[in-house]
């Protein structure tokens, strides 16, 4: 029902404007329907029972989402089902760690669940799937050693290896955080991750705020996870095409993303019973966690009382198993361009009964699909379609909208303007975390500074000038933009990015920064529930409501605007960024090498001219544009982020097409393969020893200076130059 | 001058139709247009001197074309210069093969070059490069054994291994014909290639018309060409990205293109000296040539008068170079749709003087051009973009067109409507033979409905009923359709096809197909001169002058018609044909091993019924449609080729990236890699042995069924289903 305050903006509208209101009173209006009472009625809905990928009641779910949005008023609602991989712990042979004694009786054993608690709401923890390592293989491994591994990166290894601290058939412990889960065993027998109070309670007030009290983790919380080794590939079985249920499948043999050690999560009351009894060095100050003992990186463990044949038992029982999985596709078919997409998307599937990840993402979408259900009943389409997508299996590892890309890819490649994602919509209250293809930038900014914060706070009254106080790209500046990082590694825009070159945003309201905690404290446990939200997080829904305007806003512009919102000049300065990174810290090293950056720089710098010439085209069209010069204009925009795409991938992650935006294998702020290339450089580059290094560089430093200058050429005139 | 019947025309239309003439009437203008007088004076200009890729009398033909373009009246005429890996003989150590005697004196030598003739109009035949075999390595191959390898083909070397004829260590002696000239070595230590009177001079009047007095080959004609092992990769050193003159480039030791052991071609008058001495068994049948020889394997040889110690010598001193070739690309900009793009492309470099290969053709493109800019001067402008190319380099392997597609590729999969080549525009005049992706038929065989065939003959009065009558598709039916063939490997469209998946069309006037000469006797040997074009191929232009009327025809089509003439459903037909040879070749041993078929077949009824759909929703939009409607469904038509594009290449040949139009290994009439994957089987599919083979098998049944699929899921209304 519309409150009085609607209807007469409606009906004011209506009436000064003679009918059908224009685009920005759509805006307007779809912004004040947005209703914080109705998406904590979906949240209420979406979080009453487990909905994992692959069960029965995760095709329930998808049946819900896709009925209500045909109720809602949506041209169509459709499910897209995929065959895929899946895990799930054994249901009758709990996957544990234990300590045993020389006798072989369990002194200690991790606890089997989560227990319960006693919430207003409740909440159904008991039929949360027990935490396990999905894809991780059953077996039962025991040693007399086990080594602590901090957050197990490559950094913690290469220091271990340094100590001369082996893990080679020994069981390692590692904390969660900072690093994916999927990892190389390196030689160790088995793994254990637990969740450090560091990550999950931190110095400030979590200590006295442990759910169900606050925010913050009991050691009894266990983060749920997959644990495959992915770099892009979609779900194991069927790399490079879509899991339909003709697909062929290799066997899980061939699969190099399956983990090959057994691995269980546990939390920290259990942990510490592990590491109070580790020995050996004490670890640096950075490997410190904040559980009251000394952390040792073993690999001897036993205290006085225990002997030293006490071993460590991990006992995994994990299976994985072939499942359908669910995405939901529901569209409002655009009037003038109909095949033009702007696509919406977040994933439904959770591990846990969903409140904050990726629920509140769901409640945030059926709001706005509802709200634009009711102005479609005014008369209303978008000029573009607007397509919705709710994602099925993301946390066993993105396979949904993976496998979604893999069969509709090339669709999408020639028809798809923008990819805007939303996982956990709301998971604290500070600040906006933006990630963002950089053309998309401006867009977002322009789009915040319409939102309305919700709460008096002198940092502002709109989401931008509360986001960009407290959220600075440079915080020594107090005229700073807000931060929006480049996209990364962690949810379903993933594919949009490297495999097709489709822009992208990804929004989420978060924490502040200075607190880095992975995710949130209760991210994959079962105390993820409405309760939380509706307690602690967003107990009014106000915020939720911001993430529907602001995702409903720039889905707006996308859809509606004659010229699509794409920012050519901002993707050159990122690209101009990368080069200097690379220039600053490494040109050096391509001097002494005789290995000249011109090419690069000139690329760049061409890129940055046919961005700025391509927007001054772009001005001087009149409002009376015809169409197909509209149409002509927009294809570019929209072409400009694929020829960043090289078919055959980045060396070594063949599904990781794009060339600016993927990730390497080390972390640089440069261009990925050409970063990796630098990264694997020793010192000295003119040691004859690393010609063959050396020669990767260049041939990676040729490939980049090629696909920005194709990038340049996609912005020229068409058909005024050789192409 | 125009004729003063043109210019009457002319006039007539504009007074008829009071100012610039429809559509329709400016194809019978520039139909009307076409000069045979200039085409042949084009011709005689282009092949006054040899201008080979990379060589400044090359660049110099290219600064012609594009000065001439630019004359006419064209948009713009541009230079795409690449720099490329090419093959040369050393100007001061002819190459040759030798007998010598057991005192190491030669007593044959295979001649230094063709020798020149006396002929009106004069040839400039001893400034051709002298015959060689274009990448061979350069050394000196000595064997006492040699054995002749038929036509090379992997079934010539099954049958010597069967009859227990080694090749290892020794040289073998292959004639030219039915098989590319890049193979693999198998072993040998050296190849002589040479022209066998069977495919040069025939059974027929070729015997009295050997040139100078004919069309036939003397003794003395060698052809040349390059001996890359090509897989679609491009140039060899920079496979993948074009070779600009920053790219990065591998050594020459990792290309898997360059051939391993010496090459040398010959002519059949020096082939007679080596093969009369020929020992060992006859050959069958098949593999007998015309020489007046008994035609055997070897491998030993010599007569009474030479001793066994005789030795042949092949002695080849060929250096790759890396040198600048020139790409030519002309523009005339559409005025509705300058983002789409209409091809014509010839290449312009040549081994000899090019009067046939390729310059027949390109004096046919600038007549085209000439004409056009003729129509530009009275108003007219097409409404897509008209692009003209002129590639170098193709003789030395398609390395204009591959490197300029890896460069442009990505544009021109957005904008490309199709590419039209044209090689050897007439070879002779007795057909036309046709290769399509089979979109373009209708649009072919409507072009050739409106071509006169300039000559009188009981078959017809247009090209398309002496083409049909001439060349049937199924020469038991009268009213066949004339023959259209899929593209082959031949020529610069192939990355067009392979890399993009533009549609593609390839035309050429050519003798009767019933005399299986290899293209046509006097093929890259000096002979292809003015004089041979004049004298003995169509001395009044005449039919150059009708595959100007086609190119241009089928051209302007694809360029003014509001709807693109691509013809869905042609595409099915084609599929169809693919899937029912599978079915009937192979469906019993599919049955036989349960490997289910139906998800190709309903893959393949989809896309048929998609198709008809498609047309069915397109017939039904009216004369008065919106621009932005009309682009849509030309966006479809366009888009729906790139559907069979798989970026992961079929297997062993990740160049060739179109799933139903590439070449695969083995020759079938069904999809390439499934086609290699069943032909791979052996004749038991039970057979455990076979079991891995059997997987490949399944694997690529199930890619093709999804990229058919996929082109289909094209073709529907976009945003009415779910994607």
């Amino acid at each position: 029902m519309m409150s009085a305050g609607r209807t007469l903006l409606l009906l004011t509208l209506c009436g000064a404007l003679g009918g059908v209101p224009a685009q920005q009173d759509w805006t307007d209006l779809i912004a004040s329907e947005m209703n914080p009472a109705r998406i904590e009625e979906f949240l209420r809905i979406l979080t009453e029972k487990p909905h994992l990928a692959g069960t029965p009641d995760g095709a329930e779910l998808a049946e819900f989402v896709r009925q209500t949005w045909l109720d809602q008023g949506l041209d169509s609602a459709h499910i897209a089902p995929y065959d895929v991989l899946l895990s799930y712990p054994d249901p009758d042979k709990p996957s544990y760690v234990a300590l045993v004694d020389e006798n072989n009786d369990e002194v200690f054993r991790s606890s089997a669940g989560e227990p319960p608690v006693d919430v207003d709401p409740p909440a159904n923890i008991s039929s949360v799937v027990p935490p396990f390592a999905a894809y991780s293989p059953s077996g039962v491994v025991e040693s007399t050693r086990l080594v602590y591994v901090n957050y197990g990166r490559t950094s913690d290894f290469d220091l271990l290896k340094a100590r001369g601290v082996s893990v080679r058939r020994r069981i390692v412990i590692a904390r969660y955080g900072k690093t994916s889960r999927g990892r190389k065993d390196r030689g160790a027998t088995g793994l254990i991750v637990f969740s450090d109070p560091r990550e999950v309670v931190g110095t400030g007030r979590g200590r006295t705020r442990k759910y169900p009290a606050g925010w913050y983790a009991p050691g009894t919380a266990v983060q749920r996870g997959h644990f495959l080794y992915t770099t892009g590939e979609g779900e194991p079985l069927t790399p490079g095409y879509p899991a339909k249920d003709y697909a062929y499948r290799m066997e899980k043999s061939e699969s190099d993303q399956l983990p090959k050690i057994p691995v269980h999560p546990i939390g920290y009351t259990d942990a510490m019973e592990l590491l109070r009894l580790m020995r050996g060095y004490e670890v640096p100050d950075s490997w410190r966690g904040l559980l009251d003992t000394t952390y040792r990186y073993g690999p001897r463990f036993g205290r006085p009382k225990l002997s030293p044949a006490t071993k460590v038992r991990l006992n995994v029982n994990v299976r994985t198993e072939q499942a359908t999985i669910h995405n939901v596709v529901g569209i409002i078919r655009g009037d003038v361009e109909p095949d033009r997409y702007v696509i919406l998307g977040n994933h439904r599937d959770a591990w846990n009964l969903g409140a904050v990840d990726p629920n509140s993402g769901t409640a945030c979408l059926l709001e706005i699909t509802r709200a634009l259900g009711e102005m479609m009943k005014r008369g209303w389409r978008p000029r573009r379609t607007l397509m919705f997508i709710s994602w099925d299996a993301e946390e066993h590892g993105m396979h949904g909208s993976h496998e979604w890309i893999e069969e509709f890819g090339k669709i999408m490649s020639d028809r798809a303007v923008a990819y805007i994602n939303v996982d956990i919509a709301v998971r604290e209250t500070y600040t906006l975390r933006a990630r963002a293809t950089p053309s998309l930038r401006p867009l977002l900014k322009e789009a915040a500074k319409k939102v309305p914060w919700p709460e008096p706070t002198p940092d502002g009254n709109t989401l931008y000038s509360v986001w960009r106080q407290r959220s600075p790209a440079d915080s020594e500046d107090p005229d700073s933009d807000p931060k929006i990082s480049l996209p990364a590694s962690a949810s379903d825009f993933v594919p949009f990015v490297r495999r097709v070159g489709v822009p992208i945003l990804d929004l989420a309201m978060v924490h502040r920064y200075t607190i880095t905690y992975p995710n949130f404290p209760l991210y994959h446990t079962a105390y993820e529930t409405f309760h939380l939200q509706k307690a602690y997080i967003d107990p009014e829904f106000k915020f939720h409501r911001l993430m529907s305007q602001l995702w409903a806003g720039v889905a707006f512009s996308l859809a509606e605007a004659e010229i699509l919102p794409i920012d050519v000049s901002e993707y050159a300065t990122t690209v101009r960024e990368m080069f200097h990174w690379l220039k600053d810290e490494y040109g050096d090293q391509f001097e002494t090498a005789q290995i000249s950056l011109d090419a690069l720089e000139s690329a760049v710098a061409n890129f940055t001219l046919a961005a700025a010439a391509f927007e001054e085209s772009l001005s001087s069209i009149g409002n009376e544009t015809s169409p197909i010069v509209a149409r002509m204009y927009n294809d570019q925009l929209m072409q400009m982020e694929r020829a960043f795409i090289d078919p055959l991938g980045i060396p070594g992650r063949k599904f990781y097409r794009h060339t600016v935006l993927s990730n390497g294998l080390y972390s640089t702020d440069t261009f990925p393969a050409l970063g990796d290339s630098v990264k694997r450089m020793g010192s000295d580059w003119t040691d004859p020893g690393q010609a063959s290094k050396l020669r990767d560089v260049m041939e990676q430093l040729s490939i980049i200076s090629f696909f920005i200058q194709s990038a340049a050429n996609t912005l020229a005139t068409p058909a005024s130059t050789v192409f």
